[in-house]
């Protein structure tokens, strides 16, 4: 079982370190990514000998962060992991697991933390790692420079849907305060982030929005895409994620489902509730699980079937009565 | 001309006024109801009369902020105007230009505004009136309750598109920090302004990505509605107006054209760019204008007409050979 640290402990292990090896989890995002490139040019600016390592590559979008991927070409003596729940999430390419073995300090904010690291900084509290790394960097001594603030405030503003998801606290805006007056270039950081999607994007919402049905008086919307469209945009799986959102963004809809088509005709549905209704319950009855507003089974069969099995589950949760 | 005053001044001024009329402009936005609902509540609570008026109903999607509406049943001996750029835009209806033409005060964060009170506070380095006014709130002596909270937060985050738009500064995050200390419910707030969509507007989103097209190597994407679509859905014009941000939001997309048809069959184009595109040079060669990456025109025959007559300018911008 890890050691729990408190940022003191953390900052006095850093800066004590050298040779050392960032990493971050696999599909990285904007927190593990922007937590990455931030610590590594804190290391860096007090002369350490430091790399960043991750099981897949780091996406385009990030490409304005600047640090060195590990080469194999020194042996690091100290293992950093951030932004890490887990041992599965760093994934198993470019051999990271040699190095999770040996992972000295997690810095991380996944209440679910693992403790897999030798000792580790949590707090629960931050909306992103990158909100907490500001005060771990800042204590280290190092100044925060506009290029460790971009990639502060990316892991910041990604985590928290740009302030708009229910983790944000009065520390995340701080934060971004902070990170601002220390030079983040929030303009074209955000619409970089914010404002850009791409053309499979636009095509599956496209595909999305045609499919949108009503049922229950329009309080409950669902939207459903098939294997052949979802490969045929070649819409990648977070920008499929994010759609689950649109049904139940809509006006009055207090049931917003997202079939998906799998590889094998089964169905994987997302169901997200406003309002008193218990999504987990809904999915249960179906096999699945998750929380309150957010929550998923998978059906098998076709279509229709699995269209009727979920609205019926809905329609009991509604208290509507029974159709035709 | 109005008198410029600084903070102090505004606030000695409100600290003594008494039987206080406060003034929005014409369709209402986060920004004005919510310096309106936030100035009438710190007003009550020193004890004084107030009421507010406005030429246009409060969109439901505020009802949440409490304020008297005002009934005429008392002469008012001050009179504010919040977040009101020029008398213009006070509108017409509920007689509001009887008052507008003697507007003691306006408090407002609009560089274009126009002097017409005979006192402003201007601020225009707040992304929001709704920034500006939580500093003079406070230094009325008032406490920043979660209702006022609430009201301000309303203004700061829609403002802002949510802290997204290029007028964010860390003076605007600072503020938020602030105001979710003071107890803005932020969770159910973000939800009601940034995650709610009406069905008119999902309708109209359905039909703009079915009339999606690209040009010049997908540097130009454009959206086109026709006059039956925009009345049919019943959608509204700032609805209508979000839209025009589509486009351009696609990968690898320079200028982002929308077309929406008018009553009279003639098209009204909104062109909006990146990177280097000037929008302003496009729209200005067909008569019309805006900034650099906003600019509108109108062309007027029929679709096939508009399309080429626009698409002819950005070819140019875009130093795009001829087309067949």
């Amino acid at each position: 079982m890890t050691e729990s640290v408190d940022r003191q402990t953390a900052v006095a292990r850093l800066r004590s370190a050298d040779d050392i090896l960032i990493l971050c989890h696999k599909n990285p995002d904007g927190d593990t990514t922007g937590s990455a490139g931030a610590l590594y040019q804190a290391l860096k600016s007090l002369g350490k000998n430091v790399a960043v390592l991750c099981s897949d590559p780091i996406p385009k979008t990030y490409d304005y962060m600047d640090f060195t991927w590990f080469d194999g070409s020194f042996e690091p003596a100290f293992v950093v992991a951030v932004d890490v729940a887990s041992i599965q999430l760093f994934g198993e390419r470019n051999n990271v697991q040699e190095y999770v073995a040996r992972a000295n300090l997690c810095i991380d904010h996944h209440a679910s933390n693992s403790g897999y690291a030798f000792e580790t900084l949590l707090d629960p509290g931050a909306a992103a790692t990158c909100e907490l790394l500001l005060d771990v960097i800042q204590e280290m001594g190092v100044t925060i420079t506009p290029a460790i603030a971009n990639c502060l405030y990316t892991g910041v503003a990604t985590d928290t849907g740009c302030f708009r998801f229910t983790n944000t606290t009065a520390r995340t805006h701080q934060a971004a305060a902070r990170l601002i007056e220390a030079g983040a270039d929030i303009a074209t950081l955000n619409e970089r982030l914010f404002e850009c999607r791409s053309h499979a994007r636009i095509q599956i919402e496209r595909l999305a929005l045609e499919s949108l049905e009503f049922f229950f008086e329009e309080r409950c919307a669902m939207i459903c895409l098939t294997w052949d469209q979802i490969t045929s945009t070649g819409v990648a799986g977070s920008e499929l994620e994010d759609l689950t959102s649109l049904p139940r963004s809509i006006e009055g809809v207090e049931v917003g489902l997202t079939l998906r088509q799998q590889k094998d005709g089964s169905f994987k549905i997302s169901v997200r509730t406003g309002g008193t209704v218990d999504a987990c319950r809904i999915a249960r009855r179906l096999g699945g699980g998750g929380h309150t507003r957010a929550a998923g089974c998978e059906i098998s069969g076709n279509l229709d079937n699995a269209k009727m099995a979920i609205l019926d589950e809905v329609r009991k949760e509604l208290g509507e009565p029974a159709q035709a």
